[in-house]
């Protein structure tokens, strides 16, 4: 990790650098009330998640020593897909901690991606301290998740398409919010506008940290969510450093609205949101986003959701709907 | 409806006019079998499929006085959404007609955008007659799904865009067939890529009447199909013209595997597809595509489809794959 804090134009060179690693993910209009807003749809991201963004520009700055050594994360998520499929791309090994009691779907698509699974005990070992171990052994380099300067710019990439295929400056962009590295990366790159970040209700530290001004954990028990990618509990220093100098604010969503957003997000916009990814959309259809503009960005910014879960969910939202 | 003939020069032409008009859909990349090949995901059209570009192209072409006196579209599908929308956008009055039992999902979009519905008995009467007298009676122009000049050049904007995003010519694309308008535009804008056109089996039409060198209806009875998109029963010599003219041949899906597809889309390309417009990836997946390269495009048409099937559709895939 380097010393420095995350900058728009870090954030504009990894755009740069990004272009031709990671799919341009669509702009896409929507019709809402009156107003025709704007959806990035980065679940249509390779991996199925903005993920890729901050790994790929984490491996590309790597030294061709570093490369050789090979890299290690913890995730049991988007963030292993991100940097796995950034690892194969670029012909470095990646090799994964994941709790071994990880869903099958997701061991199953790092494993396609061709990194190296190492499992761990949830209940009695730390993550952290098994990828730390392992990296040192093996003279790996760690990619965290969120709490890394080239990680943050690597997301980042994400805004700077956004004010390119808006044609300028957003009034207000939507983000969904769990370390806090998506929406930090956004900040930095679209610095004029309103940046807003969104947590499933319950798991709301970064709208608590940026209203306190200073880290404040979620509060315990923290309730049941579907929002897997999200379940942070207490936020980095850097994203919220970086989220406070731009003057970020957070909101929440409940989960009844999020699981209809997923369905508004298939019939409407023919994207596959997964729970985490479609909280930003909840919080705007569920009308708590404030004045909606023809220059409002929503983010979905991830897909992957366990196939049956998903049919479950379209399923009764659609019983829901003709009731 | 013009006399000429459609050309490549008319398709980059529509391209030019369209591009601030319609979403310039991703090429997503997809990992199958070893081989990272290309989808055209025109299911994120705006409206749900890819009629918004012929429909659009069409309306742009009419005259300050065609404009004045309105348009009139015959379809219970995307073409009706497509004209809609269009007609909309630009300040024209549209009627559409559709059959008295319509899905109440496409009505509710048509009406949604703006358009009049005028609804016909499918028993007793012909939609083709309803339309030729209401656009005969208000002076307002028919606008065709497929067989139309300027429809087919507007569609051919989808290839245009897939030369550009590809950087370069594909080798091979698959694109779902109903009435060939999209299969002919792609054709003429790749001139030297292998189309290949796609349908349901026993809705083969177009790969039949390819290899006849003449349009040979559906064999009756027609098998049931959920492809509600891709029931036509016999080509229009415009579009067969242009397909014969570029050597394209046709292949089929069954409606087993198109399901398939559709799952499949949803799991690895986070895209809503819709049966019709998931028949080119069904042929893909199935092995029926030929040889697979790094060049081959697939394009999924279209993702309107009803919220309760889709739903049972990926649940039913999701046990069958857990089994």
């Amino acid at each position: 990790m380097t010393e420095r804090n995350p900058t728009p134009e870090g954030v504009a060179a990894a755009a740069k650098r990004l272009a031709r690693h990671v799919v341009r993910t669509p702009l896409l209009p929507l019709e809402w009330r009156g107003v025709r807003l704007w959806v990035k749809a980065e679940c249509l991201q390779e991996g199925g998640s903005f993920k890729l963004r901050g790994a790929t520009n984490r491996l590309l700055l790597l030294s061709d020593s570093e490369r050789a050594r090979g890299v290690v994360a913890f995730s049991s998520g988007n963030h292993a897909q991100g940097v796995a499929i950034a690892a194969r791309r670029l012909g470095i090994k990646a090799a994964i901690v994941m709790p071994s009691d990880a869903p099958a779907v997701k061991r199953d698509a790092t494993l396609a991606a061709g990194a190296e699974i190492v499992t761990y005990d949830r209940m009695t070992e730390s993550r952290e301290e098994i990828a730390g171990r392992l990296a040192e052994a093996r003279g790996a380099t760690l990619v965290p998740s969120f709490d890394d300067v080239d990680v943050i710019e690597g997301q980042g990439s994400a805004g700077v398409e956004i004010g390119e295929q808006l044609g300028g400056r957003p009034d207000r962009v939507l983000v969904p919010c769990g370390g806090g590295g998506l929406s930090a990366g956004i900040a930095l790159a679209l610095p004029e506008s309103r940046i807003v970040t969104v947590e499933p209700e319950g798991w709301d530290d970064m709208a608590r940290s940026l209203a306190a001004g200073q880290p404040v954990p979620v509060a315990e028990p923290a309730p049941p969510t579907r929002c897997d990618a999200l379940q942070t509990k207490l936020v980095s220093p850097l994203t919220l450093g970086a989220l406070r100098q731009s003057r970020v604010h957070g909101i929440r969503a409940g989960e009844a609205e999020i699981e209809e957003a997923m369905a508004f997000a298939a019939r409407h916009l023919r994207i596959v949101a997964e729970p985490g990814g479609a909280v930003a959309l909840a919080a705007l259809l569920a009308g708590r986003a404030g004045e909606v503009t023809e220059r409002t960005v929503v983010v979905v910014s991830g897909g992957n959701v366990d196939p049956a879960l998903y049919a479950s969910i379209l399923a009764a939202q659609a019983a829901e709907r003709e009731r």
